[in-house]
This record gives C-alpha cells, sequence and structure tokens, in this order.
C-alpha cells in the first residue's frame, strides 16, 4: 500500500517539476528571464503542488483534470518568489546548494525576479480553468498577502529580545503556513469541495503547516548539511526567532537565557557560541520537545480529515507522515 | 462643455483617490503597514484610475456600478507597487516631493512593502464583481509581468551605450504604455466591451502610453520642480535612455555626440554636465520634436476611438488633451 501511495506522490511531484521548470518560454530581456529559470529550475520538495493536487483528489466528484496542475505549479511559483526576496532580507548566499539570485547576480535583479514571478504563479493560476477560479485566485492572493504580513513580523521580530512561543505561532502561521494551508484548500476548492471539506482540509493544512516550520527549524540544529543543501546553524548565526528560542525564553534558568540572549545579541557568532546554543537547547531537552511536538500536530492533522472517505484522505495521511520524518 | 468634462473627471479622481489612500485598514505588522499607507497616500494624478473608469463609461449598456472602482484603484495600487521597487532599483530619494520608502525606512522594507501592494492591488481588483472579471485579472496579470519586462529592459539599456528609438519604444512599451493601455481595457472589459471597440480602446491606450512617458521624459527637462515634486535633470544624472537620448543617437554630428556619450558614461556629473547635455537637446530641436511628436500621438490616440459614440468617448479625448499639456 504504502508503495503505491509513494509512487503516486511521486507521479504527481514529477509532473509539477516538470512544469514549474519548464513554465518560462521567453528569453527576452535576458536580465529577467535567465535569473527566472535559474530559479524555476532550482530543486524542491513540491509540497504545496503535491497538497494542491491531493486536496483536489480528495473532493472532486467528476473526472480527474489536468488543469490542475497549472494551480499547482502557482504555488510552487509563488513559494519560489517568497525565496527570492526572503533571501536578500535574510542575506542569504545559498538555497538549496545554489548561489541566491542576488548573490549570482545583484540586489535589483533578484527584486526584480521576484516580482516577475508573482505575475507567472498568477499566469499559471490562470490557466487552471475550473469553474470555481475566482474563489481560488482569492484564496491564492490572500496567502499573497498573509506571507508578506509573515516576513514583516519575522523581520520585526528580529528586533525583539523576548519573543513569546504565541508570537511565534503567529509569526510562523503567516510566513510559513498560511501558504501549505491555501496549497490544499485551493485544490479542494476547484474541486469544489462543500463547507465542512474546506473546513477539514483547511484544519490538516494548519497543523501540516506548523509542523513544516517546526521541523524546518529543527533541521537548522540537526540536519545533514548535504541533504540541507546548505550550511546548518544559519538561524541561530542569524539570531532568528525560531521555535527553540521562543521555547528557551519559556523554560531556561535565569543563567542559561542570559548566556543564550548574550549570544543571541552578538552579529558575527563563533563555533563555540553555536555550540554553547545548541548545547543549552539540548540540556533542556528542546529538541525532543519539538519532535513531539511535530509528532502530535502531524496526529492533529491527520485526525482533522477524519470525514473524507478513507481511501481518499490516504494520500493526505501519508504526506503528512512523510513531512514529519523528512531529513530536508 | 469643457467645464462639465473637467467636474466629472474631478469627481472620478476623487472618489479613485478616497479608495486609494484608505483602502488598508489593517495596522500588525506596522512595520509593512505604516509604509504601505505612507505609499498609498501619496498625492497621484490617477491617470490609470481613471482610464479604468471611462473606458468602462465608454462601453458600458447596463446601469454605472461603483464596483468599478475598485478595479481602478486596483491599477492605481500596482503603479504604486512598481514606483516602490522602481525607486530601489533607481537609487531614487524622492517622490512627489516626499521621500522615497526605502530611504525612509530601508531597501528590505520597501522591497517587501512593494510586494504586498501586489496583494493589495489584487485585493482590490477581486472585489469588482462583474461578469467578465476571470478576463480583466488576465489583463491585470499581464500588465504585471509586461512591466517586469520594460523594468528590465531599463536596467539593461543602462548598461548600453547606443540605443535605437525602436528599443526606446519597446522599453516604454512595457513600461509605462502597458498598464496605462491595461487600465482602458480592464474598464471595456468589465463593462462587456465588443471586440471592435477593444481594439479601438487599446490603440487609443498605446498611444496615449506612448505619449504619457514621451511627456515624462520632457519635464525631467524642462518642468517647473516645484509642481513635478522631484528634482529635474534625473534621468540626465543617472544617464537613462529617454526619449531625447535615443533622438540624439540619431541626429547629432560626431563631434556632439561624443560629447554627449562622454558626459553619460560619468557616474557623478556636474551642473556644467547637465547644462551642456541640455545645450545639445535644444541645439537639435529635440524639445520642440518631443512636443510635436507627443501631440501626433494624442491627436491618433482620438483617431482612434472614433468608432465610439460622440458623447461616451469625449472625456477619454479630454483626458488624451490633458495628457498633453500637463506641467507635472
Amino acid at each position: 500500500m504504502n508503495k503505491n501511495l509513494e509512487l503516486k506522490l511521486k507521479t504527481i511531484k514529477n509532473k509539477v517539476d516538470i512544469l514549474v521548470k519548464n513554465y518560462i518560454k521567453k528569453n527576452n530581456p535576458i536580465l529577467l528571464y535567465e535569473p527566472a529559470k535559474y530559479s524555476l529550475k532550482s530543486e524542491g520538495k513540491r509540497i504545496r503542488g503535491l497538497l494542491c493536487v491531493l486536496g483536489y483528489e480528495a473532493v472532486r466528484k467528476g473526472s480527474f483534470s489536468n488543469n490542475i496542475f497549472y494551480a499547482a505549479s502557482s504555488l510552487e511559483i509563488l513559494h519560489l518568489f517568497t525565496l527570492i526576496h526572503d533571501d536578500i532580507m535574510d542575506n542569504a548566499d545559498s538555497r538549496r546548494g545554489r548561489e541566491t539570485i542576488h548573490k549570482k547576480w545583484d540586489t535589483n535583479t533578484a527584486i526584480l525576479t521576484g516580482d516577475l514571478l508573482v505575475g507567472v504563479a498568477y499566469n499559471s493560476l490562470l490557466k487552471a480553468k475550473f469553474k470555481n477560479l475566482v474563489y481560488a485566485i482569492n484564496e491564492f492572493n490572500d496567502a499573497l498577502i498573509t506571507v508578506c504580513e509573515g516576513q514583516g513580523y519575522d523581520k520585526l521580530f528580529e528586533t525583539y529580545e523576548n519573543i513569546k512561543i504565541k508570537e511565534y505561532y503567529l509569526m510562523i502561521e503567516k510566513k510559513t503556513g498560511k501558504l501549505i494551508e491555501s496549497s490544499v484548500i485551493i485544490g479542494a476548492i476547484l474541486g469544489e469541495a462543500n463547507k465542512s471539506q474546506i473546513n477539514s482540509l483547511s484544519n490538516y493544512g494548519k497543523y501540516i503547516g506548523r509542523a513544516f516550520q517546526i521541523k524546518d527549524d529543527l533541521l537548522d540544529i540537526i540536519a545533514d548539511e548535504k541533504k540541507l543543501g546548505k550550511s546548518k546553524y544559519g538561524d541561530i548565526k542569524e539570531s532568528k526567532k525560531t521555535y527553540f528560542y521562543a521555547k528557551a525564553l519559556s523554560c531556561f534558568n535565569s543563567k542559561d537565557l542570559h548566556t543564550l540572549k548574550f549570544i543571541f545579541q552578538k552579529k558575527s557568532k563563533s563555533d563555540s557560541d553555536i555550540n554553547k546554543v545548541v548545547e543549552l537547547f539540548e540540556k533542556y531537552n528542546l529538541i525532543i520537545i519539538a519532535e513531539n511536538e511535530i509528532n502530535r500536530l502531524i496526529t492533529l492533522a491527520k485526525k482533522s480529515i477524519n470525514n473524507i472517505d478513507k481511501s481518499k484522505r490516504e494520500p493526505l495521511e501519508f504526506l503528512a507522515d512523510k513531512l514529519a520524518v523528512r531529513t530536508y
């Protein structure tokens, strides 16, 4: 059974992959389309595309339409836009083992390429000719606005010394969670889901989104760098307000908290600074706590879609489990 | 008659103004919504909004719907997005007499604010509940993509020493012309125009767009700075490939051409450099040639809509004439 589901996901991922990577046919102006293609040709997990197609499959009654892949690829392309602009703001030099666009070209090129990809993403969505397309566009645009808000909170919280776990969740639900949730919802909208199905899939998406970001924060500490495609400890180096930082604030004793804050306020951190932070996270079992939280959220995600037919929800359950154990 | 038309345009402009300036109700994250509101509250000619409403009025058969103002404001907000990102790329410190966002805040804030405004622009358009909304969204998105291409050519041509008038037109038709053309077309689409009407209004928009940009290039040289809201000669200082530069290449003698190119390759230009360039433009009558070209294009724009009822095309003709004589 799992082999069938594995194959099913792989088939969808490949179709999304091919569509995204070859989406742009234009060449001119080269200053714009060269970096745009470079971005589209990057490797990705295509989780948003998968969620869109699986959301559609979970609810559709009529025959399968390949148009859903246009919606799936629109979500991936919108995601790529966010990465390009975030990388500028985060001063990130590499992404998935390759130079970022502002590094390989320059900041202006990266700004413009990101802008173009918003248009390209909409272009792809507009090709998904389903009855409910306007509703899907509304959801898509809400996601765009929310992602910007999330990035705004992310930049704002960089200036805060203290951050509550509630604020952390507010930020990640907007910055990462919303687009993940919208992916499955847009699939469901295009499959003409009823309100109760939308509601279930929306909860599923919310839990998956949260788990996904905590896993990201976790991988920054425990991943194999080769698989991750970028350096570890980037969040610590950039003093990012991750799950671990927010948790630390609520459970560290005052001495350890002082050490953590002292290191986090340094602009440049030494290897021993970073080791000290990781050591403190481990001392308070935060890695295990994070893993437990991810598993709890994944269980909640799967429970949310209990009201969907078993055979139709299975791929979504399978994907949820895969996300929990991913290594990059 | 002209007083009635003047009043009509003023009434439309005021409605678009109020909608755009008060469009955003949210406050948080403040780091994002404060600069976004700052941008929306800037003064503007609202030409795109006017064109959208007049395009709608020129073709609609049914009763007038105020929803058209949502489409009008979406075009103005999309325009504001392009200004924010262009100002970063152009290193511009002021715009309409106020500091630019990347100057008043910082580059990251300006990137993110621009991104948000794309979402806000779509949000406004999505409120324009007309039968043909999806077609309008397609046109709107084409405009977004084309504007990025235009900006790409603009940056590319900054690196060229030579530029043909044909290349100049390619650039401005994408960078400025397309959004102006789309404004009138989106109004017409939402008013359920037939193909011939769309075609006429599209030509009208194309000519207006070209005239508009040449007028912009002209105002950079001859405007009253107070009315313009920014310093004159910005294009010369930034070695912009304007109408004047492209024209100069085709008519200057080799000595004058050498002088022009020599000054244009300087990163920093003295007042006497700038005076010399203006003097050369005047020596070859380029200011009069530009004025004649603007008038020729405005005449062509008005001719394009001959097939539309006199009473319905009059406001568009009146607006075209106003654009030709504008002083800012």
